[in-house]
């Protein structure tokens, strides 16, 4: 197997200040196409330990992927270093000058001299081309190793390793003709990690030897990896597929029915599909599902709009809430969910209304309607009905949960 | 200063499965006090890599603090690996038999075979007690290093470091008699980090030998760190204060007012403060703006609410905007932004009122509108406004520098 470590440059990282939140996503991408991780490691903004770390990196590994000290500033030294490392000089590329104009130009900005010192490359790497920022990647191939350095930005970062990472990796590994493995993820919705490893039992009793199934859990649901080991790409899918089969016997009411389609993006198909509108009607969550839905490009094609009614006042004046129900039973109630959902709808003019009103805390619990209570109202033409929710404690992930409990039920209604 | 590495061991942190909070969080903790962070390393559960690993980590460390592979089953391999790498052997520990039974007891269950194993304790290690767990945690003075073994769990290792480890460490630096580094973070907003660094300069004018500046870009803005090194901390405060003069006499105007505050947080401050309330009008960011500011806790007390229009209908019915506002200049202007905010901030009855109207991607952008052209509208009791800003290309990037630069618009007219 193609054995890849990465490297973290910088001292906020090194420090605790910022979570590494690029080394797993690296992995994770690089673990999906079959490569072995062997390290990550992470230092500051130190030349004689980032010297000290490619050495050591090298030793065990064909390929080091290295994020951060590529900005303009002087605490930026992975180029510098780079250069000496592999006694290089540096060469202006025009390519390179020519996008960083591009991206002042665009932003109507004016290009800062600092900027335009980003277009003096080391003349033995490959460039890679910065879609969304101006420092650009590096790629080496050095000592039959291959040294990629990327920006620390996690969106420029992920973009190149989507587009001119992983496919560099794709033909080291087919050229090296080793064995690869292949993962499979299925995503769920609306059931626990525990109640779906009950129903999937023991794995080890359809898997074989060295074949792996993991359980993911997040805010959005559990996804389940199986991961198998062939000599190539097709034996290893013969496999996924024998292994898939069991699987889907015994979960398959949890598995989202379009493929590497997530819980949000399944929703949005499964309305375009039917040709079915939705408008929302938000109370603690604050926009967050509707940010949520139109996260997806082409949402506009079902999502009208919604309320985001913070106050009583806006679930009465904007969503028609009538005032007694707020009164008898409270904004956290069935009744409330129910009518901001049916109402939203109305006043839209949709297909499907949803609403959230809950306590997502860390204030505001009380011994009936603790913190995490959450009720969720569907409105459809036909039924209207709204389901309780307790979470957990904290604000964020309450919202979050709330937010995809509340696709999960609108899910349920469309694959009726 | 005392050097201190993380290695962090286990198979899913390595192939990016779990993100490794453990490290960052050992890391704030260890550099709160004043110890250097030499390397973090994560490795997976191989004995011959974690072998590796503890060689190249105590050349440059005078601790290394592990954690993870501690648990009673096959795959959790540093007890055996520490055991043979210290020529060490198994004693019983009746302290940790103890505790054992206790925390089976206590939970009414049967005590396993396999946890009653780890009160088989290294004969040379100074043991921390577990009071959340089973397995205990593990201290080795060798070579004149200290090495900490602890269980992967984040919340027992965090009761460990807290308790145990941090003050073994205060007296390793005491014992020493060896300087400390500290470090102060001022958050910008407003700035890209390339203009930012033009009016600052050279930072080697003013930071001496070993002190340190770092630039630290996000969506939301970019965040500036001082590092300094002193024999104790009182010294470093004195020092950080004179370079915050210097720097704040240079860029002010876009450090955010309250300390340690991010921009939304010192929005929703500043708006409290000044008993100032909000609405908001979303188009592309469909309701994550408002999400962004009911992500603060008490957003209650300022926010009111606000309409989500993600369709033309939506902002002339929800929103009056003039119809022919859209038809003549298109829902992306100056003008529907202006009417967008000023009628939001009228119909809720509110001291301002933001929009944000824009091309957030990937597709529907023109010559005269590309992708990533965005309108951000505010309006207060005394004037109504809006700006053009244009963004890159991905669309939820787009969606994110949105939301923050419609905060740092409310921002700049609430510090006024």
């Amino acid at each position: 197997m193609l054995k890849v470590s990465i490297l973290s440059i910088g001292d906020e990282i090194c420090i605790g200040q910022v979570l590494n939140t690029n080394a797993q996503w690296i992995a994770e991408k690089c673990t999906e196409i079959g490569t072995e991780i062997v390290y990550h490691l992470s230092v500051g903004d130190n030349k004689e330990r980032l010297i000290e770390s490619l050495k050591y990196l090298e030793k065990s590994s064909d390929v080091i992927i290295m994020t951060g000290g590529l900005g303009p500033t002087s605490d930026d030294i992975t180029k510098p270093i780079l250069l000496e490392y592999f006694s290089d000089k540096l060469v202006f590329n025009n390519d390179v000058h020519l996008n960083i104009e591009e991206f002042f130009r665009k932003r109507e900005r004016e290009v800062s001299k600092l900027s335009l010192s980003q277009a003096e490359v080391p003349s033995k790497c490959q460039v890679i081309h910065n879609n969304l920022g101006t420092a650009p990647g590096m790629v080496f191939y050095e000592n039959e190793k291959l040294y990629v350095s990327l920006p620390g930005v996690p969106y420029e970062m992920k973009e190149m390793v989507v587009n001119y990472v992983i496919p560099i990796l794709i033909k080291e590994i087919e050229k090296k003709h080793e064995s690869v493995v292949k993962f499979k993820t299925y995503h769920t919705s609306g059931i626990p990690e525990s109640n779906l490893a009950e129903l999937i039992g023991d794995e080890r009793e359809f898997l074989k030897e060295g074949e792996t199934l993991a359980y993911l859990p997040s805010t959005k649901g559990v996804r389940l990896r199986i991961g198998v080991t062939g000599k190539d790409f097709s034996t290893c899918d013969k496999r996924l597929s024998e292994i898939e089969k069991i699987l889907l016997n015994k979960i398959s009411n949890f598995v989202l029915p379009i493929e590497n389609k997530e819980l949000t993006e399944t929703v949005c198909e499964l309305l375009k599909g039917k040709k079915k509108t939705l408008a929302v009607a938000e109370s603690c969550t604050g926009g967050m599902l509707g940010a949520e839905i139109t996260s997806v490009s082409g949402a506009s094609d079902f999502f009208v709009g919604g309320e985001i009614t913070y106050s009583n006042w806006a679930k009465t004046v904007r969503l028609n809430v009538n005032e007694k129900t707020l009164q008898e039973y409270g904004a956290v109630s069935e009744e409330t969910a129910c009518e901001m959902a049916e109402n939203v709808r109305k006043i839209f003019n949709t297909d499907f209304g949803i609403s959230i009103t809950g306590i997502a805390g860390p204030t505001g619990g009380t011994p009936e309607k603790p913190v995490g209570t959450v009720w969720i109202g569907l409105s459809g033409k036909e039924k209207t009905f709204a389901k309780k929710f307790i979470f957990g404690w904290s604000r964020n992930i309450n919202r979050e949960r709330a937010v995809f409990t509340a696709l999960n039920e609108l899910k349920k209604v469309l694959v009726e």
